[in-house]
């Protein structure tokens, strides 16, 4: 008989008390699957005694993580406990370095350490895998690896954070305001007490991070991202993009141009039939596109313990199944340096003004514009409101650099009630 | 340095030549991915001469594919000729046997001999993929096989044919007839001179063949699908479905229930909010439901040289890469024989009847459905057509068994002028 994998799990939250769960639930299945049993030895948390739900009088126990990465009757270990230093990396270190495999859901470790992870986990021909770090119980990090290994990926979008997306559809569907709407999903338990982390754009971003290294076979670059959170959206916003066709989604994308790397998490105005545009809720996307395959789409849940559990438990699969690929589908040495671009790509904006309602502003606006080759695609101004009125304008492509000039010398006018908002559209 | 993987491709048109073109343009991406060079040293064709922009000078040639089949210089035969039997099997046989990996588009071939062929492969000890026989570019198969591995799989549905989905949209966007659109997609080339494979059904249910014998471990069966094509899908009903609020599709699902595996390609209602309902096109989609994981959905491109390309690729870099799994999922040996369904689950039903407009006549239908246990969950007559009204209804869950006799009972009625029609709603 093939011999069992054995696994060691450090954490036991919702996500790792779902491995024990899930590994224990599908036994029988896993090992038809993988040809051999996978087996939990040993188990570390913070409490050893706190009621889960599950039995772990089965498994050894560790008070200190550390010392599970070191033990012998551990092939493989989990990394639930989170953490982008500290403890979870010292565990994933000493893990990779004593010859086991490593299977983390923890993207704010890889998204600021991956790099060298990687460089370890090849120096000791094991596997490190995080599936469950980027968008849940979604296989995209297998999708990109493996399922467009034979495609040059030219770029890759995502609706990667639940919390925001709900927020935004829910903005809309209600007509509730940004703080209104979080209060509730707070509630809900959709966005946590402190949702900085979330709507601030950071969750969303260490995930693309960790998607784009693997796209572009660039080195993991969080500090390349461009992040701006949902915080500042306003309800005018969502509903005048949606009377003009788009909704507003916070959506990651990167691409690579003349060997330089976009990458950006931000607020966008996407068109409404799109597939991005109508994903609705806490459910997650992502697009890649490759030179040969043109696009896919996947979506499916971002987080919860269920999907956490089957995107870790794919990871361990693959492991027990022999397959042990570098972590961002090349060699570590071989990720390039990622160079950040320095300009934002062209694109199309929403820009909406809060003029005096006056007699030649909207002429003005217009020459502004026009004066730093902005050209003008639909133009709309919304009914008044007393003395001072809405203008809504969609350009054509534009720079951002043009475009930010020409928004400052609007403000410069002193035709505006209030500072200009500008959103960009995105191609999806 | 790692030793090349040496390919043989068998077949030339449109999807073997995507093959050559894409192998050989990202041929230092593919060899920086896998860790080896991915060298193409036979090729086996109709024609040696026909021009398809491809230079294959520097392959070896073979007139006979299933001599290609036994070069010594091939590791990993690429069969994309297609045929059921005949020279796609033959060749398939005879490099499994000869210890060499296949990777196949052939769909046919593998819904009828797949069982076998898995067989084969594991006894050599190769790998037998089949990523291009699914749903074109999507990585459908492995998100199945490896992306939820952890799963225990629940339910699977598809709109595997574009050339339906396609025909299905454009007549409820222009409300032109079946046989008008079928005769435009032609033109376009989005449906054969021959549409028979496609519009019957046939084409999807090898397709969903091979994703149910996957989801659930089973051997493969295609005689087990019930199939039903689109010819007969009135645009009456994606009229009248669209004013309730669904949309008519092509749609395979496969489930297992107490042992009995359903599975079925037929027009079916969608609500059209739902994901598969919004789908658009030649758009290909997917959905797997999995115990942990909820469920997740795949679109993309379902067929044409590029996404063809892209899924062969990605399986000769998944050996490339040293991973060899069986083909299904497991070993063949474990694959039970499917016993399938003898009745169809339950389900609601749209129907719609063609009455005389007579007192009484809608109360005897209603009567007769009461009597055979369906209940009625919306009923709409529409606006009168002479002496003669379409009666919608849109039934509570059913047994198919007792709806069929309710349905000759009210033919037997003598009220109806033309046979009703019942399309079943799936809950998507």
């Amino acid at each position: 008989m093939t011999n069992p994998l054995r696994i060691g799990i450090a954490g036991l939250g919702t996500v790792g008390g779902g491995v024990v769960k899930t590994l224990q639930r599908n036994a029988a299945l896993l090992e038809a699957r993988t040809g051999r049993p996978l087996v939990i030895t040993a188990v570390s948390a913070r409490s050893r005694t706190r009621d889960r739900g599950i039995d772990i009088s089965g498994f050894a126990w560790e008070d200190d993580p550390v010392a599970l990465a070191r033990r012998d009757d551990v092939d493989l270990v989990v990394e639930v406990m989170g953490g982008e230093n500290g403890p979870a990396k010292a565990i994933t270190e000493t893990a990779l370095k004593s010859g086991k495999h490593v299977v983390s859901a923890n993207k704010a470790m890889l998204a600021r350490h991956g790099h060298a992870m990687a460089g370890l986990a090849e120096q000791s021909g094991v596997a490190l895998r995080f599936e469950a770090a980027v968008a849940g119980g979604i296989p995209a990090v297998k999708a990109l690896t493996e399922g467009l290994a034979g495609n040059e990926i030219t770029r890759v979008m995502g609706v990667l954070n639940g919390t925001c997306n709900y927020i935004l559809t829910e903005m809309e569907r209600t007509g509730a305001s940004y703080a209104s709407v979080l209060a509730d999903a707070q509630k809900l338990g959709y966005a946590e007490a402190d949702p900085a982390f979330d709507v601030g754009g950071f969750d969303a971003a260490q995930k693309l991070a960790l998607l784009a290294a693997t796209a572009f076979g660039s080195q993991v670059d969080y500090d390349g991202i461009e992040i701006e959170g949902i915080e500042r959206v306003n309800l005018a916003d969502i509903e005048h993009a949606a009377e003009l066709g788009y909704r507003i989604k916070l959506l990651g994308t990167a691409s690579r141009a003349d060997g330089l790397l976009h990458a950006r998490m931000q607020p966008c105005l996407v068109p409404a039939n799109s597939e991005i545009g109508k994903l609705q809720g806490v459910t997650n996307m992502v697009a890649f596109e490759g030179d040969a395959v043109g696009r896919i789409v996947l979506t499916g849940p971002g987080a919860g313990e269920g999907p956490t559990a089957s995107a870790i438990i794919a990871d361990i699969a693959d492991i027990a199944r022999g397959l042990v690929i570098p972590a961002f589908g090349r060699p570590a040495s071989s990720l390039a340096a990622s160079v950040r671009a320095t300009t934002s790509p062209i694109a199309s904006y929403y820009l909406r003004f809060l003029v005096n309602d006056a007699p030649g502003v909207l002429g003005r606006v217009a020459t502004a514009l026009a004066e730093h080759s902005i050209s003008i695609n639909r133009m709309r101004q919304i009914e008044h409101d007393g003395d001072q009125a809405p203008v809504l304008i969609v350009t054509h492509r534009t720079s951002r650099t043009d475009l930010d000039r020409a928004l400052a010398e609007i403000w410069r006018l002193d035709v505006c009630r209030a500072e200009p908002v500008a959103i960009r559209i995105e191609d999806v």
